[in-house]
């Protein structure tokens, strides 16, 4: 199994950094793909942000293309016009929408939205030792409230199915062996060992 | 927090089921949201689908929009020209991508692939007691392998990051509790118990 070849390109769609493409493509057996759909996004990150309470800084925010609201932790876009390192995205995303600041950040890894329609990459970081240094300053159109929740009770909604928002699904299971190595759930939801 | 209203709504693009949308918006405090873009597409569904002696069927598959092969399970799209019911097309995915059949489905819920982008939900099903009955049927541009995988395994590879499809991973995150409660995770990897 191997990438497939690019036989033509042709953007389709563009607004601001938000693209559409299709590319006719040659599959490695041969067969000619006419009109695949690429969309481009920056790419995005998220934060599962705990205080030193083992509390989890969670966002309740109204997403308009669902029309409904969904619990979420913070995240957002990486700005692609200073290629900004998804790490300082994450810092910034944190203190924009909660109002904390991280004492330690740990990077635990990339996975892809949607890698069948979208190119880009959703990376998570767990920041931990978390304290409110300010109100949160939110974007004009963000329609979002952050409050605090015990982490343990996160990964019970998780199992009850209540966190319906895929790609927080994703980065909270990503993080799951994370945070049972850092004490933070199964057993120990008291965050005393950082 | 609630609702969005629209003001207006313009269609931008259309390709068979995908259809991308603008939307002014006025927001609950009077702010006017001037262009929120709204992609529409079908409902799709995953499928965790294990034999008896406690193998998931897992699919290697090429994804064109981010040029790699990612470790998944089998799923689609549901097919709206026909209001395809979600567990008749999960039936249908898991046979044609796997040759498969299934003993029992259990229906363990919907989640949202990206609520901010786009409006179709992820409908995830366990299908148990799954036995071979046919050769895999692929779609004309489907470049995928189906293969065997302890359930155990899976899992253990989700937790070492492994798995970085984000929508196979949130499926995989909604259904640990059940394959616990199945006996099939987290102790006992042979589902001798249905």
């Amino acid at each position: 199994m191997s990438k497939w070849r690019v036989l033509e390109t042709t953007e389709i769609f563009k607004s601001g950094f938000f693209r559409v493409r299709t590319e006719k493509c040659e599959l490695p057996d041969g067969r000619i793909m006419p009109r695949y759909y690429v969309m481009e996004f920056p790419d995005w990150v998220n934060v599962i942000a705990v205080t030193p309470e083992g509390m989890a800084i969670v966002v309740d925010q109204y997403r308009h293309a669902a029309g409904e609201v969904f619990l979420e932790i913070p995240g957002g876009s990486t700005d692609p016009r200073s290629k900004e390192d998804p790490l300082v995205a994450a810092e910034r995303e944190l203190l924009e929408e909660t109002g904390y600041r991280a004492g330690r950040w740990i990077a635990i890894g990339s996975h892809s939205p949607n890698p069948a329609t979208q190119q880009n990459r959703l990376h998570t970081f767990i920041a931990v030792d978390c304290v409110k240094v300010q109100q949160p300053q939110l974007d004009p159109y963000e329609d979002l409230v952050a409050r605090l929740m015990p982490i343990t009770e996160l990964y019970e909604r998780v199992d009850r199915g209540e966190v319906t928002h895929s790609l927080i699904l994703a980065s909270l299971a990503l993080a799951r062996s994370h945070l049972r190595k850092l004490f933070l759930i199964d057993g120990n939801p008291v965050g005393a060992s950082f």
